[in-house]
């Protein structure tokens, strides 16, 4: 492919030993920041246009998170997509005005070349993955504004998008194409590098766009991609539009688009100021949320405190902005998890605390139950939900602990509902001075069906797979606090320890997990948590992910003489023709 | 464990370089063959008592398929399986009078072991992965007997079934567990040998058992299992019976099970004749089916004639017996691709073509279509699914050529369907001397859902992922003659090139498939192939054995310190402990 082998060749002398260099460093890995706003993007430029925003991905090639590649063509590495990210956030929070976002390109002719491919061939196994996972979640989130919050998005394609350029597009809710002759959209991630488009191109091609099953097979073995007519008609590209056209075409679909939109009219946005995040040690301390790693352990345990106030009204909750305590936390808890999962890989084991009045986090989510048709209510939920698939698609095991003083109730008994198992203190600490009574948790309509995972389902159901009658029995204890006992007879925790027990329990929990493979424990998880039916979105995690995984350490991608390190050196992958 | 343990422990000094040796041989593979039959079983007995059959696993530790491994325990390998497959079929064909099938143990407090660790851990990744697949189509196939021809089976737990000897359990409709103090059922792979169970134990736990999300995660990390009244309540196994009480519980559940058999009183079985096969090089030829191997270009061509003559009546159809046709197609295409898959790797791209008269094929479709509540036609019906099935999980392409004197209609249009691509010649081969008319296809019930794919749909529907209208105008055109344009119309092809482009166009397609990949390819063929919603066999194919083959290849599962390898050396593995 022309355009994605120009990628690598602009840079960097294609067959000298400074690319062979280049591509056998482990590249040390920075430690992964995702604080940003748009003052200080490098790659992308955001502009609001009363009701429409446009998005430009303009990427500086010295941009590069890692030393070591170029991002040449509009590629990407991680740090590109932080920004994305950002901006994605920042328009559903800070713009309740908008109703379309148009994706485009600042470069000539080349929309987004796909992830950088000399970055993929010097990176860890782990950082690979880790990119695509957080690559994928910043598409799902794309897909989530327009579901979920009226913002449609609109890929603009001035140019040709490739590989995981075409893949952001599929993320969009309508794709359109310049047709200048040259300007096509392409996987080639099979042909070229050996490996599969890993931002869900293959499942959105068929399972979102409604490519017939051969031809998906042929586009995504070609290449060069596919352009024009033949784009439209083999549902690649919604439409397409001559370069003289294509500003006209923008704007009647993007007010098509804001015009079926449910945004409000006049609301005022919410900033998203930086988080307050101090580290000392292993300890890092948010307004509402600490982390605490224990390396020995390889345990990191995270402590959510419930709010200290409930807002007296929805126009308090605006006033606070982000500086509410349900947003806040969502924010915090977000950032955690994304910093210990690129940061801290060999912390195996999360354990996932609270601390605060249960009643408190349960009057707080009444009053977004109560005003869930609030703009900023909706993205309030709607962010905790995100935040929860994050969780679940953690390649960490989860482990919620409840004791006395904790505020398992709604919104953070969704949390709790996430983990793979749920240990509840049957009691009171009775050595403690001054003992917190027994821990109770509380349901409510965040845990039955308002927030759920990526099946569609929510946490109660994917918790009872074989069983509507215990999902319904949990749901019908909504709204009371349920004792350890009552938690346990419900099936809503794993086991309830007493004092006499509970520490050594969880020890155990604890060094058993640590004792484990942690490849094995992430297979496992991953089937567990992705119980029952599919969506594009679970199958993009679990079957896509999995085949990907496989395919990032397989000799005839990640080798020596495999395609991914031998992309723009001039010579041809030496594949082993074995099929397994 | 201590079961699975003794499983290595029993013939290999522990800690010896015998042992040490066997682990990093990399043992030579035989050629498979799938020719059995009950009188040459080494590992099973088949016993039919009046409409009851007893399937007893009695594993011969010598009698592993290859040298290098006891089959201590019945811990079983690849031979073992494919005289389950055997029996599993005949059971169907050779038994209509067969309503419940009782799986049970003749060792003594041991059911099952799961595979074989010491093969596992001396066998290349390649085989690891086929031998799953075999295994897993053979489990699905019992639940297949289950739902589709009223062969209810029953895994009578006469002592622990632990691994793959537990998922066979779970395959069964019903299980019932020895209660007898030590007896449990097991999942060890993930806290003894770093893997994942790789025959569907994750996903039928939560999918098909309905165990809660959090047991599930308890009992698959607890290597010595789960026994007794807790078996039950977490819906492990169905019921429990002490010893002296367990013939009866059998004899009591097997007959229920055969009481809601619509299985016919009084049919007669069909013998399945040993195959005829007969190889010369490159080229095997059976009585209905030939391939042809060209390793130079990575493929084999599997060429399947159509019927000579379609029998005048049921009655005719039931004297003929394995050599009707239909029956006797569906053994031979089933033979060769497993043959194929498991003894020619290399071969990459499987050419599916077709000679003889598609209006034979479709009058035996006809009869077939007339009779389909006839116990004989149903099971060869379910035939043709299964082994459709099994193209579906073929890591191979599968290109369809569709050229004159051909017959793709009904059933054989189906094995066209499942391939990635169609080529239909549009006109006829100019230069031949006497060229035959131009091939038509013809669509009937067979392509529009009799022979569902694993997800449930048809491969109609899987073809046109995104339009419901696409896939009725195909099956409106059912029981027509289809050229080559009204192929392409409908979308039932993907190119149709004339007589000058055929040649080359063909040689690209292969040449292209030969140079992408192996791997790659893989992975996209099995997310293109599985689009759609989802259903426990297409999770079992799409995303647990993609975990699986991921971990197979990680060092902490397959490398020399990996607990793959260590497994019974009494050492335990030394794991990295980083998250991917």
């Amino acid at each position: 492919m022309q355009t994605a082998n120009a990628q690598a060749a602009g840079g960097h002398p294609p067959h000298g030993p400074a690319h062979a260099r280049a591509a056998d460093r482990q590249a040390a890995q920075p430690e992964v920041s995702f604080d940003t706003d748009p003052s200080r993007y490098r790659h992308w430029k955001l502009a609001v246009d009363d009701d429409t925003a446009t998005l430009t991905m303009d990427v500086a090639e010295d941009g590069g998170l890692v030393p070591g590649y170029e991002l040449k063509m509009n590629s990407y590495d991680l740090g590109v997509d932080i920004e994305l990210y950002d901006a994605v956030q920042r328009l559903r929070f800070e713009h309740p005005e908008v109703r379309a976002v148009v994706l485009t390109s600042g470069k000539d002719r080349m929309f987004c070349a796909g992830a950088n491919i000399p970055m993929l061939a010097q990176s860890s196994h782990a950082w690979k993955v880790n990119f695509c996972k957080f690559t994928n979640e910043t598409r799902n989130g794309i897909e989530d504004a327009t579901a979920c919050s009226g913002q449609s998005y609109l890929a603009a394609l001035n140019g040709t998008a490739a590989g995981g350029g075409y893949e952001l597009a599929l993320a969009c809710d309508q794709i359109l194409l310049v047709d200048d002759g040259s300007s096509a959209v392409a996987l080639p991630e099979v042909p070229l590098l050996g490996v599969l488009p890993g931002t869900g191109g293959l499942t959105r091609l068929v399972d979102k766009r409604g490519v017939r099953r051969d031809r998906a097979d042929v586009f995504a073995t070609t290449a060069e991609g596919v352009k024009g007519a033949k784009a439209v008609d083999w549902r690649l590209v919604d439409e397409i539009a001559a370069a003289r056209d294509f500003p006209a075409a923008v704007a009647r679909l993007t007010q098509a688009a804001a015009a079926r939109s449910g945004r409000p009219a006049r609301a005022k946005g919410i900033g998203l100021t930086p988080l307050r995040r101090a580290t000392d040690g292993d300890v890092t301390r948010y307004d509402h949320l600490r982390t605490e790693i224990d390396r020995r352990a390889g345990t990191a345990t995270l402590v959510i405190a419930g709010p200290a106030a409930t807002p007296a009204s929805l126009a308090e909750l605006h006033a606070d902005g982000a500086a509410s305590w349900p947003l806040a936390a969502a924010r915090e808890l977000d950032d955690a998890i994304l910093r210990l999962r690129a940061n801290e890989p060999a912390v195996g084991t999360w354990l996932l605390t609270t601390e605060g009045d249960p009643a408190a986090v349960a009057a707080t989510g009444a009053l977004l139950l109560a005003h869930r048709g609030d703009w900023l209510v909706n993205e309030i939920i709607q962010f905790w939900k995100r935040t929860l698939r994050r969780l679940d698609t953690t390649s960490r095991s989860l482990i919620a602990l409840i004791t006395p003083g904790s505020c398992f109730a709604g919104l953070l008994l969704e949390v709790a509902l996430a983990a793979d198992r749920q240990y509840m203190l049957d009691g009171i600490f009775t050595e403690d001075d001054d003992p917190a009574p027994p821990a109770v948790i509380r349901l409510d309509e965040f845990n039955t069906g308002l927030l759920p995972a990526g099946s569609g389902r929510s946490r109660l159901q994917i918790r009872f797979p074989g069983s509507e009658p215990e999902a319904r029995a949990a749901a019908a204890a909504a709204g009371r606090d349920l004792t350890a006992a009552d938690a346990a007879r419900l099936g809503l925790v794993t086991e309830i320890p007493d004092d006499l027990d509970w520490a050594d329990e969880i020890r155990l929990v604890v060094e058993e997990r640590a004792s484990f493979s942690p490849d094995a424990l992430t297979g496992m998880e991953a089937n567990f948590r992705f119980a029952g039916p599919e969506t594009p979105e679970t199958k993009i995690f679990g079957r896509l992910t999995a085949w990907q995984n496989w395919i990032f350490q397989r000799p005839n991608a990640a080798g020596p003489d495999g395609a991914l390190r031998r992309y723009g050196t001039g010579q041809r992958a030496d594949y082993d023709r074995r099929r397994v």
